[in-house]
């Protein structure tokens, strides 16, 4: 190994190793060594990897460091487990799927292979992403705690120095929710602005891929490599122009996630941003059963051909859905569908004249897990609406455990939240009350 | 061979076919046999077939003798090489994908095999079903003209006889057409009803699998396989209250089309339909540019992959959209996105006080081929405002070619508009002016 300690390069971003590696500081070999060696300490506990092999994770790094090219040379990622992997299994976390093999890669994965990255590992997940088996993870800042799901290894495997970047995928709060309880940064970006193809079908019109990092700056490079396009963003928080949208779900929020509003809240006013509270529009209230209706309805066509397979033996939330217990008719989705687009047009018009829209990412800290993974309480409207969310870390609850704020904005407005992310993120963990600071290294199992 | 001929087993319907196979007068052996002898004497004119191998046909058909189960118990159909086959190549007619070859199968695929179909083989299409490559496949009813694009060889393989259902998908009009140009029924069902997972993603938000039938029943057979409610529907066209929508490409409508909208008029009217004229609104007129937009940005997030890999050796029409050579913002994305929100809920309500609304299929009879495969002038508003179509073949033009009309309806009226296809397609071919009379046989080129 050469300059980089095991424990340097293991909380480095993926742009802190990039840099060192651009300038031959540290190879790819050292930093995946480095993961593999606290995947292997950590692991019992944190448990985030569904499939690993560390002797092909290091012929990949190897590679990579002898004839690699692109943005991402021999940076290791993590794949959640339902997004498809030509040279790893993908089984969904199912029972049914053990062994599960499609031979090639999703897009996304494509993309990053081609921009130098090596594929890691598996993550694991919640059954099909959706409900039913939860994953074996724990959350790293509390072993009795969940990490969130269903992208609870991704988010995991970020938050405790296993691998610097991961892949998540939402369809209700999959990708913030985990990100807030881990205290890392996730983007969910706009609805289809990266290409879900390759990934197990959910809902295919809330479907969103994400990722994980440990800065905002590394959410940018994925974003930049995801061809997400660059625009302009205030410099300073500093007269940026910030709503506060409790929701209409906040009689929800517990007082981690009260006291974490108000922390931010705070911040931003100490640091000059002008703060407006923002009040969605009464028909706004329906936007949670409309995700409910539209991604059952969707459900039943993505479903249909393992339900038509496996029948009963599929989990009995997922048949009661396939069965429509619901009752829900052509009429309720096309309404849920109609309000939906409304509300997307309309919140595109109220959310811009705001640099950034500052919302709850989780009603408060992480369960008691593994059965509770929490709820996409604070999520799923967003991705109902294909608004872009970025997951900003830096506050903690009474549990000292990580309490994330969301940033969300017009449709493609993702690099502009994203960049506003990394000046809001410094001063929420500067904001944080002492008595609350903790390691951002998550060591609290060490 | 069974007491069905080879000729008479090639023409039969699927539900004919699975009839008589159900009474022991038919084995699948024996439809698959009489398919591939079909093929082999017209493969060198039609050239519907990418990928089949015979003794792998009528290995499937025999094992669906001796145990098959399910609905299409034993019945052969052929899918489009865009969808993923675990047994078969997925090569998207692409030089880049020759041999490609996913081991999995699209969901659509899936249901049908669960269903006891056998896979006959991949048909041909235009290269990615976008553009570029044409498939090598001419309309059976004249060599020197297209079957239409990009379901090329879908369609014709119905239309020929050559195998009684097989698949196809749209993102403009690339079921709806060569269903119109090759005179078979098709259907392009309410965007998302059927599970697009598995096929190669062009446009999400667009992308629809539809199917190629030789009757109304058959596409209503293959609906309920994949799980389209069923609806309720007038029994007889006297009364029934269809709307005649030319829209506001009329002006596009060649002589053989504005001929087949009369003559289709002139048999309901006369069958005791009452009769309407609708006019779509003048936002309406936005909605083809509105398509153009939001296709090619969701392209440049579904082929950023392959672009990345192959850069500027894909054909040039790609990556001219790659590159945003039209320079669309995200400005001009929101407001065709909203424009299509706005008009889907607009069409549900002005098309809910009819049984069907009337439009033409395409502009005219298939153009000479193969590098004019016809446009989708009269197609794509449909799939952008998520619409069933279902074309209704009976007509001809001037050339003696087959002249297809839509059926359309509100979102989720899909079994409805298959019933009233049934109601209309009698009468059109009854209503053929007798000069244009051919066998529906496609036997021009015998």
């Amino acid at each position: 190994m050469s300059i980089a300690t095991e424990d340097t390069a293991n909380w480095l971003t993926a742009r802190e190793a990039l840099a060192q590696m651009a300038r031959g500081a540290l190879s790819s070999a050292d930093l995946v060594a480095a993961c593999l060696e606290r995947i292997r300490r950590r692991d019992p506990v944190v448990r985030a990897w569904t499939y690993l092999v560390p002797a092909a994770a290091m012929a990949k790094a190897k590679a990579a460091d002898a004839a690699g090219t692109g943005p991402l040379r021999g940076l290791p990622i993590g794949i959640k487990d339902i997004i498809y992997t030509h040279d790893m299994p993908t089984s969904f976390n199912s029972p049914h799927f053990r062994g599960h093999f499609p031979n090639i890669d999703a897009a996304s994965v494509a993309i990053l292979r081609d921009a130098g990255a090596v594929m890691m590992g598996k993550n694991d997940t919640v059954e099909f992403a959706v409900n039913g088996r939860r994953a074996a993870t724990m959350n790293p800042h509390d072993r009795t705690r969940t990490p969130g799901g269903s992208s609870s290894g991704s988010a995991a495997a970020v938050a405790d120095g296993q691998v610097p970047i991961s892949l998540g995928t939402q369809t209700g709060g999959s990708v913030i929710r985990p990100a807030s309880y881990c205290g890392t940064y996730a983007i969910k970006p706009t609805w289809n602005l990266v290409s879900h193809e390759g990934f197990k079908v959910c809902a295919a019109s809330f479907d969103t891929l994400g990722w994980y990092a440990r800065s905002a700056e590394d959410l940018d490079l994925i974003a930049e490599v995801f061809g997400i396009e660059a625009q302009p963003c205030p410099g300073s928080l500093d007269g940026a122009r910030i709503a506060i949208c409790k929701t209409l779900v906040w009689h929800m929020a517990e007082p981690a996630t009260v006291a974490a509003m108000d922390q931010a809240r705070a911040a931003l006013e100490a640091a000059g941003a002008i703060v407006t509270d923002l009040q969605l529009p009464p028909e706004f209230d329906g936007l949670t059963e409309a995700h409910r209706v539209i991604m059952q309805a969707e459900m039943r066509s993505a479903f249909l051909a393992d339900y038509r397979r496996l029948g009963d033996a599929l989990y009995p939330q997922l048949v009661s859905i396939m069965r429509n217990a619901a009752g829900d008719s052509r009429e309720d989705l096309r309404a849920a569908q109609n309000l939906s687009a409304r509300c997307r047009c309309v919140f595109d018009d109220i959310a811009a004249p705001f640099d950034a829209v500052l919302t709850p990412s989780t009603s408060g800290e992480a369960p008691v897990g593994p059965e509770d993974t929490g709820a996409a309480t604070f999520n799923r409207i967003w991705t109902l609406l294909h608004m872009p969310c970025v997951n900003v870390p830096g506050l903690t609850g009474p549990s000292q455990l990580p309490v994330g704020v969301t940033l969300t904005g017009p449709r493609y407005s993702d690099r502009r939240l994203i960049s506003m992310a990394a000046l809001l993120g410094p001063i929420l963990s500067a904001a944080r009350p002492k008595a609350a600071k903790q390691s951002s290294k998550g060591t609290a199992l060490q």
